[in-house]
């Protein structure tokens, strides 16, 4: 008999804290170009997989990602026109990567790797409760012929953990090396353009 | 009587190191997201600007970078086809911020803020002799009509300083703070799905 997939806890049966964040300032998760988890969802199934090509291509925010069409996500993605963009921290690196060298083809990932899947707001797909943010998206277009793979994603609802020690992010260098944040500088004060976003 | 605009100097001409990369392995100096410059040229007149909504969409290096059309260098990417993607580090990082702040339709940018112009191999746009390194790029595909300006370039001839002390670059959190790299851990073990990346 087939174990019967885990379904996701709503926020409030939950002791781990994952609580709404603005939408408008949503984008301050992605520009610094932080090694991602993608989740995906289909008939009842959560699957995670680990990206690190994504872009910000608008405030609201609209998030461009290239995933492979051999990854397993991307046809989920494809189908449902639908994802949670999680935003996993140091403590889960070596987590992370193994996220990315397995395929959701083969294992169950949230199991596996001892996620506990959230049951969000706007879209079917849960959110990762152990990252230190999450944020449910659709898909605004799919890939085209340029064989780029490139997924145009909005977000509709974000969510971060506040309660959170560690909240250092990571970047793939795509050499199997990655990146932890360092120091943080405040130059807001040089921002003379942009004052409307800081 | 305008000032003649300084010509791009011969890397052979100075003491700045800018010196051969493998293209193949360009994609590592985007794939974490940092900071980046973008070089254009237009007549004769070099321009600069600071970008981070990029991402890495292929290995030979293909990239996608959303400038927005209010960008003096959008309008000189879009006639001229070419630019060069030039990686700074933490040392330039407040004349970094300072160029993402003014306008190349005000002012000389390479003057203003002490840049050298280094004349590269295949585009007619220089390269900055003071950052970490420089990537020749060609537009692949001009933004679409979907609102999100982004151009997908691809490199072409790659360079980099390997004399330079200061490797650390910058990642814009988007609000006015910007991250420092910290700590590189090696995790190529687990790169088990990547083998022919690392």
């Amino acid at each position: 008999m087939m174990a019967k997939r885990a379904s996701s806890r709503k926020p409030e049966d939950t002791a781990l804290p994952m609580r709404d964040f603005p939408l408008n300032r949503a984008f301050t998760f992605f520009e610094p170009g932080p090694v991602l988890l993608v989740v995906t969802s289909i008939n009842g199934r959560h699957n995670v997989m680990t990206a690190s090509w994504t872009t910000l291509l608008g405030f609201t925010p609209i998030i461009g990602i290239s995933l492979g069409p051999w990854n397993h996500s991307y046809n989920t993605l494809f189908e449902t026109g639908e994802c949670v963009l999680s935003i996993p921290t140091v403590d889960m690196m070596e987590a992370v990567v193994d996220i990315g060298n397995c395929s959701g083809g083969d294992i169950d990932k949230f199991k596996y790797f001892h996620l506990t899947p959230l049951q969000g707001q706007k879209v079917a797909t849960p959110l990762v409760a152990e990252s230190l943010a999450n944020v449910e998206c659709i898909v605004r277009e799919k890939p085209g012929n340029n064989g780029l793979h490139l997924f145009i994603l909005e977000g509709v609802k974000a969510w971060h953990n506040p309660d959170r020690e560690e909240k250092r992010t990571f970047h793939a260098k795509g050499d199997g090396t990655f990146i932890i944040d360092g120091e943080t500088v405040n130059l807001r004060h040089k921002m003379t353009k942009w004052e409307d976003c800081i």
